[in-house]
């Protein structure tokens, strides 16, 4: 039996900075606890929305502890460890294992496109290390590659690579997965905008940063899917759909850090190059979380 | 109160020719009373499926003709009437609704890229000239165009334009139509592996080739969207996805035809250019249609 | 030894309309007139520039009738004669041939994306029944398909398919070309923005209307190319460029018959859809116009 | 004045690493030395060819004190230093400085798309720390971002920003930029394939990291250019095309380090999770490499 911990609503934190460009770990303890007070079903540090790549090696690790030390087994934690070379997506994962993740994250980053025996061999090589389940990620527009079908199979027959996050945009994908990789496969959506279409293809889950600013939504969408309410899931769905839209059209990291301070949270600072939203931007976003009704008075 | 009359399955025909490359309309009748006798709730005669930029005028009549004699009101007809120039879509729209046609359907063709502004002018001028509804079609692929959610907007203040049909294949598409058009649009999908997500969206039909020969697959999938029953239509869905994906990949008058024969039925022949499906494309389709227990033995 | 009837600047005039709606044969005249008096080396009609697609079948046959007797032999004519229809195809080659034409220029349009199979049997009937040369077109825009170079090696291997216009928009696809199909293949570039590349690519001739505004610097370019001068080349084709990009953005059509009115000469009317140009876009053709120093004062 | 030391060939080595995963600097050394003395006109260590972005911030250090030791000064030299973070590609660009480089070069990498408010001030901070000259790399494809014409001309204003390097495939931007950006700007073509539109466009100098297999051809390219001698720079385009779309096909390092080894010369290894071209590509490489009588018998 496939060691499978996620469901419903897995939650990524964005990374806080202060003012001297350093992670900013007390922030990042303080966004973690509302994302589990507001119910999410899990914690997903060190992702696109967590700045992964922008982090350095220390960072990246002090960001796992703290994640696992707040979270403190609540829900479980899903650390994202990708990175371009096999040696230190080792590293990472292995750190994530000791730190107590409960799993792994694990794109095929790729600046020079890897081959399809490239990409087994990496997740081959990781997983032999670690003792944790693998969600596998495919995401073209940040990893460079589209896994297909038959590649996410092969992948699937490593022991611990047990869950597959799909970001293609394309809800076709998600059915061939279903139908090629057999209905028991676990598979998460990760394209914000597609949330409906995914849990009606059979998504057991919904990766999102939306988590941050409109859980109440996110998390009624998977309940009245859960409760066979088609009609009821549109409505809501509908509700968060402008949200979803902008979050994805202005980039997650700033767009959330924005919706935190609209909302009267702290928000932290974003590292360079990386600049927040406009005031322009900003005004967009509070009208359309003022017509969710979320918008702090 | 808009004229919305279709919802469900609407059933598109092929157009059949005999070995002298005429149109075979007895052919033609017998294959529109097989679709209504399988249950489909509409038939749209002379779409992309009964190759309608292939034919003569003449022969879009008798087409036209024979449609409303063999339906003689059981359900309603959409009668397809696009044309490069406005001049001659207004003529066959005419033609339909003199015909008994229910309403017309109208892509608006282009070869040279049209303007905003020149599609509201073409779908203007037709629908003065008319009295029966028109379903406004958006399909980039073989219309050249892709019309903006905002331009589809125009076109419905346009009173007997009631519908819409949305085959841009992305499913984020008709969640925005619904969002930004009410929810009280009544859209319709043409894409056929996105039917799931189209329904669970809130599409009010399907447009599909495949009731000609999956029509109880497809009928069934519709069926248990109204039961809000999302894990059956899962289920009935990813059975006849792989269908679905053949009849597009291969072109619906090919794939049509050959399917029609695989169940023992008569596909007429097409016309040039286009040919019947290769040996080893006709045996994958058997194979698919075996697999649901469709192929005659 | 293949028949190779072109070189240089192939010019391609509009199909201009009275009120009524009907084709100007007169006016036609007077502007193939223009393009020869003003040195283009063929004369193109009935190709996207002159709405082919739009016309019918007799409108088709008016103009072929008009270029042969209007050229009479002063240069090459290359009649379009491309149809969706094997069957139309035919008859109007037969009809080029028959009225004079130099060659026909034939792209497998198609509604249906076309098998390569089916396309080189298209080509095969239509040349089989015809003794003047063919120009094979490729440009996956208007044609729907995208030829590959071993498809058009295998169409040049019929007997009087002699030439190739390729419209990518791909200058790589050129050399390709060239190496794939030898040296001494004759290919001409139909892609306005690439025209220089596409003549240091080697290509024979460049099919454009923007002779019908600036053929001074069309032919100086191709002059310039001739005479190894590539610094010169270079200079001319960056003075006309921001003209190509225009008329290749609005659209031929349009852009062609303003610019003749910018020029003081007649346009004629379009046909509906297709409306002219409106004043804003007129003016910014008036400006780059002036900028080369063409538009009357 | 701008400060502009490159044109003609700029040679882009690889980092080749030992059999325990480190830099082989006296195999790198080695590797620069041939690109010197087969006559390249540039050296440009640490890019995509050296695959910067896998490296430490030590190796990149060692590879960039390896380059300038090893040229000293016999031809300029381009030191890659881009990198996600504005802080760590000032401290890359001064070490690059301070090392002896004559120019760095910067893509704007993205993990998160830039807005180009937030490109200009990347650029602007660097640039106000180094005094050596800036080459602004616009790679959408392994950048992320697209910078635009006008955005270009935003960088170019900087005043050490002297260099554009455009890799965007499309040779029309080439004419776009030399158009809008006017006629002494220095811009360098990065896509291999369309060496020769590029120079016919007017390129300054051309990219590379073919000089490590066929340099001969790579310069006799760039000297019939300079001579004027369209039909001979064609002849030898062609001659080395299949070698240019090979390489680039294959993902450079990869086809580099087998290119190398087919001559008779070490490569080196590659870094996981890049493995070598397997036994059917090198195989198709040799052969490619023999018809231009390159390969050791």
């Amino acid at each position: 039996m496939k060691n499978v911990p996620f469901k419903g609503i897995i939650a990524y934190p964005i990374t806080p900075f202060n003012t001297n460009d350093q992670v900013d770990i007390s922030l990042f303890k303080a966004q973690v606890e509302r994302l589990i007070v507001s119910g999410s079903h899990g914690i997903a540090p060190l992702g696109s929305t967590g700045v992964l790549p922008y982090l350095t090696d220390v960072e990246k690790e002090s960001i796992t502890e703290a994640t696992t030390q707040q979270v403190a087994g609540r829900v479980p934690t899903l650390v994202g460890v990708s990175n371009l070379t096999t040696e230190r997506t080792i590293y990472h994962a292995q750190y994530a294992e000791k730190a107590g993740a409960t799993a792994v994250m694990i794109i095929p980053m790729s600046y020079w496109k890897l081959t399809d025996d490239e990409i087994v061999a990496h997740y081959d090589k990781v997983a032999s290390k670690i003792n944790i389940p693998i969600m596998a990620y495919n995401n073209p527009a940040t990893g460079g590659i589209d896994m297909s079908p038959s590649l996410l199979k092969r992948l699937l027959e490593i022991p611990n690579v047990t869950m597959i996050k799909e970001s293609t945009g394309d809800v076709q994908r998600m059915h061939i997965l279903k139908k090629e990789l057999g209905e028991e496969v676990a598979f998460y959506n990760g394209s914000n905008p597609l949330a409906l279409a995914a849990f009606a293809a059979g998504a057991t889950g919904w990766c999102t940063a939306a988590a941050n600013i409109i859980p109440e939504l996110n998390l009624s969408l998977y309940e009245m899917i859960r409760l066979n309410d088609l009609g009821a899931a549109q409505k809501v769905f509908l509700k968060q759909l402008d949200v979803l839209k902008f979050i994805v059209a202005k980039g997650l990291p700033r767009a959330i850090k924005a919706g935190l301070e609209l909302l009267g949270e702290k928000g932290g600072e974003l590292r360079n190059p990386l600049q927040p939203l406009g005031e322009h931007d900003t005004q967009a976003l509070a009208k359309i979380l003022d017509s969710v009704k979320l918008v702090q008075n």
